[in-house]
């Protein structure tokens, strides 16, 4: 990023929600957007509700777009950050192959990056968050699903096409129940709070004794993570249960990240950490069972410290990054 | 690595061998000195082991010690890089906490380095085999164990104490059998070639109907891997049987890293990759239908290039790239 040009315009694309932000160097958000994401309607006006926020955006830090020198875009889904494709997305049905960089490149006529939502979080993190200065680590977000974003030396591991980070996608328990990738076992459908939401149902329709129930207004539809985190908060013991167990889960998975990466830290964000100790304290001591000792030991886990705002943070630091790489490879823009 | 100084002496330290090389640049190996390692005899006769070795390969290639510019160790087992210490190793019993970077340093009075082996056999593919020119990739061998080195960037990814790519202890079946690391169900406890001997003599003491048995001299204890393989290649149905279900496992455990990592290429090595496509392609297969689509056809499968040589050829390439990283820092020698 060169000095004249120095504001980033992030833009963090959720299945329901689309948060825009003018971002400075040092990770000020000089406005926030925050507006519906009408998944329903398609790639077409998703991108048209993102293009209406931008320029909310815009105007809400009385920018004008000259000033802004890239834009970042975090979403959700298999996001190609070379070619710049969403290819897929668990979250936006009817999302297909979309070049939404280059949609959104010419919509604002302005160089735009695309990145994975999980990926941009860790950059966030990295840049202005938990994890700053702290150049090899995993950021972690335990919420519907799992996702993740590994930096190594500074850098977001992206793979050959963007790819990288699935660790939500690890299969931890190779007969496992079968996940929405086509894969089982994997670790999002053990340790997630789907998967709590989907087990603690499973319990209350084989006539388990719990107030669960009764804190969803009696409708099983409504069992949800928080609907357990709330019985177990007032003594329920399925509910404990299966935190518990959900923990256990959660727990193999980062066993498997400290043996494979020896992180010096990892980040966890998401809706599920919220639990805190309830959930984290078993899930860290299984990990310290399972991981090799001197690579646990190394470790720290650490609170993500930016909330929602990681995303679009994350996103206008990978737009900085990428600019500031091609201007010393000196690539035009 | 300087000008002047253009050759580096690397030791490849196995549970059972320890090949000692006088490398050039181009990974030319100018002597090669070959000799079993005394593990019985604990760190003290090792050490001394690898330094008449050291002094055997300067011999091999007329070459004096003050033309060598460093020592590149390759170590099995948990090493640390940055503190150069060997904190125990499964293949050499006795060893602890072994600070065998300074030891060989002090010894051959000349700058050494310390890395694990299955990182350095990644290194060497990377410098002068398989992956020359693929700056992210991975590397697996899969023999008594499963080990990995993971190159990014074009650099091995050493984690924050130089622990990094232990890939054959990830779980991937969270109830499977107990491993020696003190997890269980790791990748290499289902699918290693100790695995499936392992297998193999349970199935015959359970009375299964198999020849493989025969092959072994009719001593259970004498059925190894390749005993297996002979029998399959001889059409022994449970031999083909037990190697499916060894691939099964393989291509789980390849499904993560693809959908971790995103790697252009996976470099796969040790014995029983000399299974070829009895092995390898089912396991591909599995992997196919497990990874995320997108990543697993970005991938490629290549067989290692530098056999045996692949470790000390990294340790070599390993030692080359951190002195220039000390000259480029000015950190004196």
């Amino acid at each position: 990023m060169s000095s004249r040009d120095p504001l980033i315009l992030g833009i963090d694309l959720g299945g329901t929600k689309i948060l825009t932000s003018v971002i400075n160097p040092e990770g000020k958000m000089l406005s926030r957007d925050h507006s519906v994401t009408p998944a329903a309607q398609g790639p077409e006006g998703v991108i048209q509700a993102i293009l209406t926020s931008a320029a909310r955006a815009l105007e809400g830090a009385s920018i004008a777009m000259e000033k802004v020198s890239a834009v970042g875009v975090g979403a959700p889904g298999l996001a190609d950050t070379k070619a710049g494709i969403l290819y897929t997305s668990p979250n936006l049905p009817g999302w297909q192959d979309v070049p939404l960089r280059d949609i959104i490149q010419e919509g604002l006529k302005k160089k735009a990056f695309l990145i994975n939502d999980a990926n941009a979080a860790a950059l966030g993190e990295y840049y202005f968050g938990a994890a700053k200065g702290t150049p090899h680590f995993i950021y972690i977000t335990i919420s519907t699903g799992i996702g993740g974003g590994i930096v190594v030396d500074g850098k977001v591991l992206n793979g050959c096409k963007g790819l990288a980070g699935e660790v939500g996608h690890m299969t931890i328990s190779d007969e496992g129940p079968p996940c929405h990738c086509g894969n089982q076992g994997c670790w999002e459908t053990l340790a997630s709070g789907t998967a709590l939401a989907k087990v603690a149902r499973k319990r209350i329709e084989t006539g388990a004794d719990t107030t669960i129930l009764s804190l969803a207004e009696g409708k099983i539809e409504k069992v949800t993570a928080q609907t357990v985190q709330s019985a177990a908060e007032k003594g329920d013991s399925l509910a404990n249960e299966l935190i518990l167990q959900t923990a256990y889960y959660f727990g193999v998975g980062l066993a498997n990240l400290i043996n494979i990466f020896n992180p010096e830290m990892i980040v966890i964000g998401g809706g599920l950490s919220n639990m805190g100790d309830r959930l984290l304290k078993p899930a860290y001591e299984v990990a310290g069972k399972r991981a090799f000792h001197r690579a646990f030991q190394a470790v720290r886990f650490v609170p993500a410290a930016l909330g929602r705002n990681s995303g679009v943070l994350g996103a206008a630091a990978f737009a900085m990054d990428e600019m500031k790489r091609k201007e010393r490879h000196g690539v035009a823009k």
